[in-house]
């Protein structure tokens, strides 16, 4: 499938690396491509230079936010919660029209320091935002609940977990649905909320996620919900 | 332990039975003792009239809010989340001084349909509103994370899972997780969150919880923080 990753930050880097050892024809989006290469420092959280990374995966090729939403059947948002509107304005309209859109995106405000705040909440989300802002283009969130290496590789947290899907297209929602299972979700795990307003609670876990992580100090851990 | 109940709904029924039957001397507290007593018809949600449960809990006195602040070394607040510093006043700020208040309400607004939003939320949380308002009370956030019958019940969903406490005053949290206990959450299960603060994300989770239970058709699920 051609696949478009937009971000190339860790998430961006996860996903589009595991997508392209599963064999989809997959591309990085960003919006400097030459000054993304041109960084030659790790990040603060010590991730390597684009450069450096994209070596151990020449197959992903470095292009424009246009060129990879052109590219992309499928276009997967791993930019940042904050700045996701203006990316996708950079991507493009007439790009989007039509492809599902995978916003796996936590719209983090870290001004204050941890734990974050979001940026939208409660009676609105992150992917309502841009369901609203791009109506042709067929929403999900998914993965947004957990770090970008369990989310390539569930297998890393023994036992039961769970992913959400929640979006208003369910051919979009199955085409997802289908690369999570690719990257190691079993189908039980999947766990479908309903209309792409359900995006809410998912995206207010995340809260959560940042408080458990400092009170047991890992991101080593995953969410089930665990009925009866 | 001399404990009171604030809230005669189904959760301040489930927590003040369940206390009283492990043995606790537990008074429940309403605003108007008279107007309570004098219900004769099942709520909307097909609980009976308060009269009805109390017959079956002889041991359970209904009294005015401030004198069952008066009684309770522990004040477990089950009002609904909106009405809950108006409840509080109502007990009085010299009743509730020193004590350990156990907050376990989600802050819903339920004025525009399911799912519910929240009253408070990502700046800010019910639990840290309480605390403000009380200074001298050593409020703690817990339980409010599932339906009240797996509250008191925990075992009633095999498997693993978690609750939370929230709270700044550690002997509070100690004689809550103590409660927790009793009521039969193991201690493994039990996960302390941190400050007043780490509320929020425990707060926000509950909108989560109804985007899950209307996905499943089900409320008896719990959450379990799955580690590697």
């Amino acid at each position: 499938m051609k696949i478009a990753v937009l971000g190339t930050g860790m998430v961006g880097r996860a996903i589009a690396g595991q997508l392209s050892t599963l064999g989809h024809d997959v591309l990085i989006g960003t919006r400097d491509v030459e000054q993304t290469r041109a960084r030659t420092e790790s990040d603060l959280l010590g991730n390597v230079p684009f450069a450096q990374w994209q070596q151990a995966h020449p197959a992903v090729r470095l292009v424009p936010f246009a060129d990879a939403g052109a590219h992309g059947e499928v276009i997967v948002k791993a930019t940042q919660g904050a700045t996701t509107l203006s990316a996708l304005d950079a991507v493009g309209a007439e790009n989007l029209s039509g492809k599902v859109l995978l916003d796996i995106a936590m719209p983090l405000d870290l001004s204050q320091g941890m734990p974050p705040t979001l940026t939208v909440a409660n009676t609105d989300s992150l992917a309502e935002q841009i369901q609203r802002a791009f109506p042709e283009t067929r929403v999900v969130k998914s993965l947004n609940i957990m770090p970008a290496d369990i989310m390539v590789d569930p297998s890393r947290i023994p036992g039961e977990y769970n992913v959400f899907v929640a979006g208003e297209d369910a051919d979009a929602k199955e085409t997802v649905k289908a690369l999570l299972r690719e990257v190691g979700w079993p189908d039980g795990a999947i766990l479908d909320l309903g209309g792409i307003r359900s995006a809410r609670g998912a995206e207010m876990y995340g809260v959560l996620i940042f408080t458990v992580s400092a009170a047991l100090d890992t991101n080593d851990f995953n969410l089930a919900i665990v009925c009866k």
